[in-house]
């Protein structure tokens, strides 16, 4: 990376994806060339459709490509539901999880706000402004396990979760680091301890050993299912979760859902020992059903543009579209927009 | 059990549990004599501070006993927390995830359901009526893992989710049984197979198979981050969820949530082979800040109690507490009640 130029690797992926990655490129690219800056653009065919078509996921030559580039945005990938010629999971495995594991993402940063006008379901969301730090490279997602006679009636399936107290620490260690800087300095850790108790225990210590290194921040625990109560009945109370990969995968939707949707969530999958590019994608699906209408929002995308300025330390660009964002967000009147529209008032608004 | 007595096993356990079974019990025994029946209880000292007098958590003699009755109504068991006498987890894992496990409770099953008046956090909460029949055996439950190189920079932690087919066919085909016996006739399998492959096909291919012998009940199927989504934007749309264990686990607690809290929410642990007792259970836990102030609401217990009855087969006695019960939460207003107030009000009503 050049101060004058962001070398970027684009993924549209299927579905919507290309429809919400054009709007974000055009925020983007308009936020930083008011700093002088341009935007080098690769665009990488990978997905469901691009697998229907030459059977690839992730070829290691692409992944090498890949890690030459500054950061990568990513739209979204799937199928439709129910298109049976895609083997279930494999473009999510092969593809969008070995980039985090390959790429060792192992921050996912999941920011969760309400802002002013946007339709919570809750009756009282209160202010919601928390952070998500989602590990990202070990858990239940290590793709460890298997099937012993499979389809017979003794079959047993295994799926391992694998914590390592060099995973856990690193992500732990970037929650107290984030929560320092934010107004209300407190950690949560969201785990299941008392049941899962090597890895929750690992977690736990984790968490009381990091804080000794945080003495202005201050921490508490959840199990995973009182979290959830929590994020419905008072979201309020969080300013900083950290968990594993799993109940940060839950938990984040649901956070989505009680701050308006995640037509609004954005996520950046984050090296932040930058050995390789980091990741900044929507939060949301390849949503088929509406691919190729212009109904999609393409304001998580453009969030995740958010993030990934920040990763790159364009922070006067990144402040300028999230203020573009709040603007428009907060002004909305229910009036359908195309995914072009909104891009546009957000572009017209820098 | 004999058609004029039930010998019921009660273990108030700690906390608010010793409240709210008080009042079940009351409720229980009015409705039964009201048919002919007398209740025979036996009462267990069992939970954290019976561990604390005596290091005890669940010792075979006990569980042996146990497996004399013909039902277990359980309170609630845990420790305040901070409270550092005792080990994290060792009352939950050694005594009441030992008692479902031991006693075979395959179908761990929570009704969940929004009273008229009774506040739901969700603006537009609609009509909620659905059950979740959570596998109540295996899973990430099964406490099989480990540590290796505890507390030093190379510690590793595992987790192994063990599913089997015997485990996973019994629990589905009884959430198809119930759901063919439902108005909407409707199942959903939820869980994560796009990432936890093995565990997830299982599931998945267990759901199609057991369909086959119910052509009346439909199904589909959510990834549980979307399904918790779905909770909170729309869960009139669910009827029979089944899950694993631990997806049951955080899907249970935010239904409660949606519907009014955990001072409504019941639960069954039942063995549906009938090889040994089943166990019913408020989802609360001791809430051990409350505790002895006769704050708690002993409804989620009460309604815990009907289960049992229908279990039982005490259908009638069933119907007639559970109608007294949405008499009363219909009718609330606001005004804290003691809880001994709210089983007296619920008993009068029979
Ligand atoms: C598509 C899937 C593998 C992915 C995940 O589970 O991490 C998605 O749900 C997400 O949260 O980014
Ligand atoms: C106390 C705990 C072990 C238990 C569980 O996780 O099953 C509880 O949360 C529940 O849902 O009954």
């Amino acid at each position: 990376m050049s101060a004058s130029s962001i070398n970027l690797a684009v993924i549209p992926g299927d579905g919507i994806g290309p429809e919400v990655i054009a709007e974000a490129v055009k925020v983007l690219e308009k936020a930083v060339a008011a700093e002088g800056v341009t935007l080098e653009q690769t665009h990488y065919k990978l997905g469901a459709q691009h697998w229907l078509e030459t059977g690839e996921t992730l070829p290691d030559e692409v992944l090498a490509d890949l890690c030459t580039r500054d950061a990568i945005l990513f739209g979204a990938v799937g199928a439709a539901p129910g298109d049976t010629r895609i083997p279930s999971g494999i473009i999510e495995r092969e593809m969008l999880l070995k980039l985090r594991f390959s790429l060792d993402h192992f921050v996912n940063l999941r920011p969760s706000r309400l802002y002013g006008t946007v339709g919570s379901p809750l009756a009282d969301p209160g202010t919601i402004d928390f952070i998500v730090v989602r590990e990202g490279t070990e858990g239940p997602y290590v793709g460890n396990g298997g099937t012993l006679r499979g389809g017979t009636p003794h079959e047993v399936a295994t799926e391992v979760s694998l914590n390592t107290a060099h995973g856990v620490e690193r992500v732990v260690r970037d929650a107290f680091r984030r929560a320092s800087e934010r107004p209300r300095k407190h950690v949560t850790l969201v785990h299941k301890h008392n049941v899962l108790v090597f890895a929750g225990h690992l977690w736990k210590r984790t968490v009381e050993a990091v804080a000794q290194e945080f003495p202005d921040v201050t921490h508490d625990y959840l199990h995973i299912d009182a979290a959830t109560i929590f994020m419905v009945t008072d979201p309020s109370r969080f300013d900083v979760i950290v968990t594993d990969n799993l109940f940060g995968d839950i938990l984040t939707d649901l956070a989505a859902a009680v701050t308006g949707g995640i037509g609004l969530a954005a996520s950046g999958n984050i090296n932040m020992d930058r050995t390789a590019p980091s990741m900044f994608e929507p939060v949301h699906g390849s949503a088929p059903d509406i691919a190729g209408q212009q109904k999609a929002d393409p304001t998580a995308a453009i969030l995740s543009a958010v993030l990934l300025l920040d990763h790159l330390g364009y922070t006067t660009a990144a402040r300028k579209i999230e203020a573009a964002v709040v603007a428009d967000v907060e002004n909305r009147d229910g009036k359908p927009r195309s995914t072009a529209a909104i891009g546009d008032a957000i572009a017209a608004a820098l």
